[in-house]
């Protein structure tokens, strides 16, 4: 039998939208957001893509006008009735009301500021600019619009059958992920991947997928919208882009120095628990922990984003032991460039010495490397950051130079207050 | 947008059947069922299942309900108007009305004869016995369901996404065959995998797929529903049951030596062009090749479903050469046990030697080996033959004497009569 009524209503679309919701996005983007709205609501800030893997030229792939009505169609979104109850109803990480009412009133009106988008050398510029709590959120969105519209290029020439066994190999080689995961002890892993993924529906079919195939080693999805559908955890907690923000409309050296921590004080004050994760690479690791103030030693746990994680961990778990803590208490959590075999390392190594877990990203949710011809679906390195705040540029400095940012000699400027030396640099794939 | 009918609807059916047409079935028994209906109405035969893989021990794996519930649901089918339309108004191998209206006349009003079902030394004895024309129409979908009420019962415990990446990587693995067989030059092959297939809509899929596939190497299916849902040629010529059951009713010993050239020369009388295609190996290849008259040598093909493939295809080239005939006009069709490399090797052995043709059979359409635990779908080989004519034992020797069949010393009697010597047995995987 054809539905009749549901085939007319498909053609109606002009477009298929890619984002269909404000929640589909990052869970930490909107608890972030609650804290730039609460606490730096008037920083005027901008949010630039930039593509780190410059050969794949977007801006060639890429119809402008298809990805403008896109766009377009993202700044007609706004809070569905359903989305605001489950945001002010749910329990998150244990906690009821997570989300102010002051905040889901003003959430509940918002739609997306303008953007501005031209071609340059082959890529796109696209830039967000306005006030920080409603720029941010363009973030998520932006990189999965390119992401997608990018797959559906390399998707359109191929057949019926083609593109059937395209999305059979791809879920043949997801499982065979979950099916070796499946066989960690004490693995607790969560879906990172919404911003560089394949697809939303392949995002939410990998959910699923690992739902079935861990149990409770899958511990949730950063996606809020599959998050609600599918009736699992939202995960996440905070990003780069606060201390980024923090630094640049910093007045003196000394706030730029004390920057990342007010960061967490305004964090300490709000959230407890599993929400208190640090993530001190901004300015590298190592000088960020040796200034801490003992009260981020109380903290539950460290996310591990750049460097090499293992040593990451390590630096992390002397840090505790030094400050008196017992690192079997704490999380650490690794969320770089991860795939199976260096889960099951990480794991392997850290289980028993600290409570891992894992945020698994771009290789959940967009690992085609390998299915089509001239590896054209293989996943790329595209980032959405606050490049400016209040008219100042934003540094970040990583613990691997490939993925720093910011103008040179603000660059060095960074460098010198935080008091970061050599680094190594390690190849960012995604 | 939920169909609610369609949802409603499907609950209603109490079984889910296998078979759900009279056409879903092989197209050379029904050229054959109108040969007989024609030449030996009156012929009384038993067909009887034969499960030459013991160790899989169908009657403990397959329940008897449900297998004599889709039994009973094959017999309530009769042939709808739309069917009957397709085979009296279709062009098949160029020829339109290849069935003669008085045939349809009676197809249209038949339904499959009773069965008798009972369990022993954990296999399923299941035998059909009334009038040739009616009772060898059973042998296709009798096959069909034991195959897919055991795949059925192989999947009933598998989870959503774990059968959905089952079909995955049945999917992939198919496909990449495809792709082998695309490079192919001067490729020619169809599907003959209804009798053996993992299940209905696993068949339909992989016609689809070497459709797409293969475009015009892909010459058709010998699936009749499937052909005439996908518009694609039906394919098939005869079938080993004629001299079988021709021999079996023989009355003389000279008679008997005669009856497989009987067969063919009813057959000629009715058919030309590329339905003109020996099956020679009943009794032994090499000897009914030197016996066979001359009009045999004027056929168009050979078709090669036992022995040494390559070695049968020589013997059938010499054959031609000596009687005057011009090898490369002729047709030599494989049809015994292909996978990919051995299609490869023999196109490449007899490409512009003669015109080769494949009929692919199970490990198209039932190749799950290696994708579920204890290799529980691994195809095995299943049969379903006429065991008896008019109360005498048909006899098979086959140039695999592991495909003989027949009581002992029927089957000695036979060897001297067709003066057939030492054979070479070659595993039957299918």
């Amino acid at each position: 039998m054809v539905d009749i009524a549901a085939r007319v209503w498909n053609h109606k679309w002009k477009i298929d939208p890619i984002v269909r919701s404000l929640i589909d996005t990052d869970f930490y983007k909107l608890l972030m957001c609650q804290s730039v709205y609460r606490n730096r609501p008037d920083a005027r800030v901008t949010f630039s893509l930039i593509n780190r893997t410059s050969d794949i030229k977007l801006a060639e792939l890429i119809d402008e006008g298809e990805l403008r009505e896109q766009l377009d169609h993202i700044r007609s979104l706004s809070l569905s009735r359903g989305e605001s109850t489950w945001m002010r109803g749910n329990t998150f990480y244990g906690k009821r009301q997570m989300f102010r009412p002051d905040f889901m009133d003003w959430f509940e009106t918002l739609r997306l500021p303008p953007y501005h988008l031209e071609k340059r050398h082959g890529q796109y510029e696209l830039t967000f600019e306005g006030s920080w709590p409603e720029v941010m959120l363009w973030e998520i969105p932006a990189l999965a619009v390119l992401m997608e519209l990018r797959s559906r290029k390399v998707l359109e020439a191929m057949g019926r059958f083609e593109l059937q066994v395209l999305y059979a190999r791809a879920m043949t080689k997801l499982w065979k992920k979950v099916e070796r995961l499946r066989d960690v002890p004490g693995l607790k892993i969560a879906d990172f991947g919404t911003r560089r993924r394949h697809s939303f529906l392949w995002q939410d079919w990998c959910v699923q997928a690992m739902q079935e195939g861990l149990g409770d080693a899958f511990t949730g999805t950063s996606n809020c919208l599959i998050a609600m559908h599918r009736e699992v955890e939202a995960i996440g907690t905070n990003a780069h882009e606060l201390p980024m923000v923090y630094s640049a409309l910093a007045k003196s050296e000394d706030e730029l120095r004390e920057a990342p921590y007010r960061v967490l004080a305004d964090w300490h004050e709000e959230h407890d628990g599993n929400l208190r994760v640090i993530l001190p690479d901004t300015y590298g690791t190592k000088g960020f922990l040796d200034r801490a103030p003992d009260w981020l030693a109380g903290w539950t746990g460290i996310r591990i984003d750049s460097g090499d994680p293992a040593e990451g961990a390590e630096t992390a778990i002397a840090w505790w032991k030094a400050r008196g803590e017992d690192p079997t208490r704490k999380l650490v959590i690794f969320s770089d460039g991860l795939d199976v075999e260096k889960i099951v390392e990480l794991q392997a190594r850290f289980a028993g010495r600290v409570r891992v877990s894992f945020g698994w990203g771009t290789l959940l949710t967009n690992d085609f490397r390998g299915l089509v011809a001239n590896d054209a679906l293989r996943p790329f390195s595209l980032v959405c950051k606050a490049v400016e705040a209040d008219g100042n540029p934003t540094v970040k400095l990583s613990d691997n130079p490939m993925k720093a940012m910011g103008p040179g000699l603000e660059v060095e400027r960074y460098k010198r207050i935080f008091g970061v030396g050599q680094q190594t640099a390690r190849e960012v794939l995604v």
